[in-house]
């Protein structure tokens, strides 16, 4: 079965490794387990995150695993997911007047760009990430990886190939803010919303101008003639922004900021 | 011959795609180019940058380009640098008191991480990048590409193994800045020195405690228990920060911040 077909149709997604499958069972994962397969020398480890998992844990040498499953199996951990009903965006946004940080991908169709994306949306606490219909799927095995087990953990929803982003910020009470090399404001310009949708797109073509125009464009000021930050670093630079202008960062051990 | 002895003994470098081709024969190239392979449809569009050209340009369609090289050839553009003599760090980094910006690269062992810091580097204009015994050489076709070229015009040194980063960044004066998720000071929280020293080190171990212990160790403040960023995009953010603090951001079509 190729992975398109699980993750699409079959409602089922794949997760490789310790740290994602603990992130899996564990209470912030928004998905169950199907079932598991392990390495032998895995059980110890694993056995208290276990405790508690109604899901079948099948064992096998790992070269029977990456027999069964067509790929080399080094870390000895797998596990089929369930992917279950998706939220509606308005679901998994905070309702106003709360603050509220959401990251939109549109376009994005490079599996490790999306991963990374989700990671930075963890990392500074993003409350949802939303797709537009030709966003990659964030359960992909390489998405969910990149993203360090983020995909696993920050709600996501995908829109209706139809639905506008500026009409749906509009609808959650959020100021759309559209990221974009050409924008006339920089990054550290303005304040920054305390609801915000921030709006990425893929580095080629970008953002259509439409969108540009009627959203809240913003740049990240660079240096020099060297204009290029991959979609994934520009995000977390902006997220990390905005999270620290709605006063989400947890202080470090010094605690004053 | 494999990339490894290409790019190690023997001195030289693969350039792909029309991108990074235009940077290896641009003004801001540090290297080079020893020979061109092109498809021939790529010959029209990149007549302008072969015109002063002195490299010998070979022309051959994909499938023969992709026989040739031993791998898929999709943009038909592809091209040998000459490594040259590596400079010193003395060499590239700017003597004080003028403002200086080093990205140190610790033990990163991933050529998308390091390509990924290039690329950060140039967006930010750090002058220079140096790098440790065990990081991976920026000059691999996959760094090169991730870095989007940014490995052809930032300056770069490897330390010699026994060198100490903080000997180094004392006899630059440099005052030297160490990125670990443990630090007491949060980033944003104290002013960034205007000579900087920032060293990165893995994601997995980090940088070692005796480094962090006489370092100025900064961290950046994330949310929640999601406590993870990618090295690149950790560098990404704290560039922006130190670029900022030093002046070196062009501002955009508005021109005011």
């Amino acid at each position: 079965m190729r992975e398109r077909d699980l993750v699409g149709r079959a409602g089922r997604f794949v997760v490789e490794g310790e740290v994602t499958l603990r992130l899996l069972l564990g209470p912030r994962s928004r998905f169950r387990a199907e079932s598991l397969l392990l390495a032998p020398e895995r059980l110890p480890g694993l056995a208290g995150a276990l405790r508690d998992c109604p899901a079948p844990v099948y064992v096998a040498e790992k070269p029977v695993m990456s027999a069964v499953t067509g790929f080399p199996i080094h870390r000895g951990v797998l596990a089929i997911g369930l992917r279950g009903e998706e939220p509606s965006p308005a679901a998994i946004v905070p309702a106003a007047p709360a603050p509220a940080l959401v990251l939109a991908l549109a376009g994005l169709t490079n599996h490790d760009n999306v991963g990374a994306c989700f990671r930075n949306a963890a990392a500074f606490g993003a409350d949802a990430v939303l797709l537009d219909a030709t966003t990659c799927d964030p359960l992909y095995r390489k998405a969910i990886r990149v993203s360090a087990g983020a995909a696993l953990v920050t709600p996501f929803a995908r829109l209706e190939a139809e639905t506008d982003w500026l009409t749906l910020a509009e609808s959650l009470s959020l100021e759309a803010v559209a990221l974009s090399p050409g924008a006339g404001e920089d990054l550290g310009e303005q304040p920054l919303p305390s609801r915000a949708l921030l709006i990425m797109g893929t580095e080629g073509p970008g953002l259509e101008a439409g969108l540009l125009a009627r959203a809240r464009a913003l740049r990240i000021p660079m240096a020099g003639d060297f204009d290029s930050l991959n979609v994934a670093t520009a995000a977390g630079i902006v997220l990390h922004a905005l999270a620290q202008a709605q006063g989400r960062l947890s202080p470090g051990a010094n605690g004053a900021r």
